[in-house]
Parts: structure tokens; C-alpha cells; sequence
């Protein structure tokens, strides 16, 4: 597993661009998985990011316990693990366990980072208990950023031909999976 | 200019994908544009999304002062536009002018509608002082939807080749296009 850290006042480019991610949050020795699909980018430096979290979720528990959680970003051949672990839940059983989610440790957080995903974001939880009890919205702000060197590097995605990319939930399954990378100005 | 209306229950799946956004606005005769790419869903129904706009944006004095405003979901043929309105202030001329963009009136809101984009969004600002004034963070209600049924209806995107499609901003005018739209599981 190849991962090279990226600089902070950077890591928002890994979100920038509105691919689902992968929720990993750990408490004492419990961990689980969830994918959200509802998570965008609120700051630069030190980068802040939003993710809706229901509050029947079991990681929702884990996360209000720990104050902390990692966004990843899982490329097209984990989207069938991504739609799997967000329509099951952990009080049902260990979802790594069920689907063979290999894991690696973080560096600053204890949640597992998840193997074979493009980028993760380890993050602790600003605390704001009115959005999180309102509309489950929580803001965290990254501690760590990483990403995969075969698809980012130097500030830049790169996602050549056969490289995996990342995805994009519609609904019930459905994704768009990142499409051809361009500029806007030709300068 | 073919718009057909979506109904608003499902008008969450017109942001789910993550993709940049055109903000207009509108107050007392002046109106302005601005791109977003920071922006995601929050629920389903009704209808919710957030958006982070900046306090020093002239699109920001004119949805404070209406507490309206229109996301829409410009096409790659407008990634240019996209990046230009991104990067320039309403303050210092009329960018529907200078850019020549096409509008068409909403019928809930004042501000104006982008002829050429994929889906439009008429929203009201639901008011949380605290968000707005430290994260410059918007929870917004849609009050009415709308795609163009080239690339999408009976609820599902449908992105053929040739058709238009949503892009992705990632930083200083790169964008990833939206590509092949695909289904997780096969049942």
C-alpha cells in the first residue's frame, strides 16, 4: 500500500472535485465503515470540510464518542463495497469483517484508513451541536492528508488512462465514475 | 431553452454527484453570478443543500439581502464561463453583460436562471447566523427544480455520448468532466 502525505493547505483539492467518500470512525477498540455521498469542502487552510452523518447511524455513535473520523476517497473498483457498507449497518455486524476491508493505521487518529481507496482525510470534529442535532451536519477539519501517488502528486489528480478514479453516487447504486480531467483556460 | 420541472422530493439527486455549480442571485434590480464548487446535498425532503459563499462576494450582499437564491448545474461547454464568473467580482461590472450569459426567469425566486445548464435549483436561505458569519456556510431549501430532459428525467440522469455534462471543479480552472454513469450492482 503506497501513500504519500499531502501538505495541508492542500488536501482540499481531494474533495474539491465531490466524489463520495468512505467513513471510517473508531471508539475504544469498536470501529466501523460507511460511504457518504454528502460531503464538500469549507475552508482552505487549515482545511475544513462538511459530511452529513444520520444520527441513527452507528457511526454516528462512534464519532460523537472519539470527536474524530477519516474521509476517503474509493476509486471505481470499490464502488460496489462503497454502495454495500452505506446501505448496512455496523450494529448488524463488523462490516470489515463481512467484506474483507483490508485497513491500515493512520497516523494521528484511530480510525482505519481503508486500503486501495485514491486519498484519505484523517480528521478531528469541530464541535458545532447545533448543526450536528439539527441537520446531522458535521464539520471536521483535516489533521492528516494522503493520497495514492499513482493518481495524485505535486497538488495534482492524474488519472491516466486504466488508472482508477474516483466516484460520484446519483442514487441506488448508480454512479458516475470521474471523467476526462481538462482546463478550463488555455493558458 | 427546454426545461422540464422535477419534483422536489428527488431534486436532491440533481447535486448528489458533486458537481460545480452557477450561484445567481438577485436583490432590487441587481443580480449577480458566481461558481461554487463547494456545495453538497443535506436532505432529501424538502429538498436541502449547503453552499459556502464567501462574505466578501457581492453574491453575498444580494442573498443576504433577498435571502434567495439559484443553483444550477453549468455543462463542460460552459466550464469557461464556469471559471471566469468564479474569478471575477459582480462589483466591477455586470458579468451577465460582459459574458453575454442567456437568462430565463424562475417562478419562485429573482434570480435569474442560466440558459445552456443541465438543472436549476430556486432556493431559499434558511437563516443560521452562526454558520453564515464563521463558515461563510449557507443551508439552502429548494422551492423549485428543473433539468433539461436531454441529460435528465423520470428521475435519473441519463448522460448518452454527445449529450452535455456536468463538470467537477479541482483547482485554478481544472475540472474533471462527469464520465461513464454506471450501476454498482447488477440486480
Amino acid at each position: 500500500m503506497s501513500h504519500i502525505a499531502v501538505p495541508l493547505p492542500q488536501a482540499c483539492r481531494l474533495l474539491n472535485h465531490g466524489p463520495t467518500v468512505l467513513v471510517t470512525s473508531a471508539h475504544a477498540g469498536r470501529c466501523n465503515i460507511m460511504a457518504a455521498a454528502w460531503n464538500t469542502v469549507l475552508d482552505f487552510d487549515p482545511p475544513k470540510f462538511v459530511v452529513v452523518i444520520d444520527k441513527n447511524t452507528y457511526t454516528r455513535e462512534l464519532i460523537e464518542a472519539s470527536g474524530t473520523l477519516a474521509l476517503q476517497i474509493p476509486s471505481r473498483a470499490q464502488a460496489e463495497l462503497t454502495y454495500a457498507v452505506g446501505n448496512s449497518s455496523g450494529r448488524d455486524g463488523d462490516k470489515f469483517a463481512t467484506h474483507k476491508i483490508a485497513t491500515f493505521a493512520g497516523s494521528h487518529i484511530e480510525a482505519p484508513l481503508v486500503e486501495g481507496c485514491l486519498a484519505w482525510l484523517e480528521c478531528k470534529i469541530i464541535p458545532e451541536p447545533h448543526n450536528q442535532q439539527t441537520y446531522d451536519l458535521f464539520i471536521v477539519e483535516a489533521v492528516a492528508a494522503w493520497a495514492d501517488p499513482q493518481v495524485y502528486s505535486d497538488g495534482r489528480w492524474h488519472f491516466a488512462d486504466g488508472a482508477p478514479r474516483s466516484i460520484h453516487h446519483v442514487a441506488g447504486g448508480a454512479f458516475f465514475e470521474a471523467g476526462e480531467l481538462f482546463r478550463a483556460r488555455q493558458d
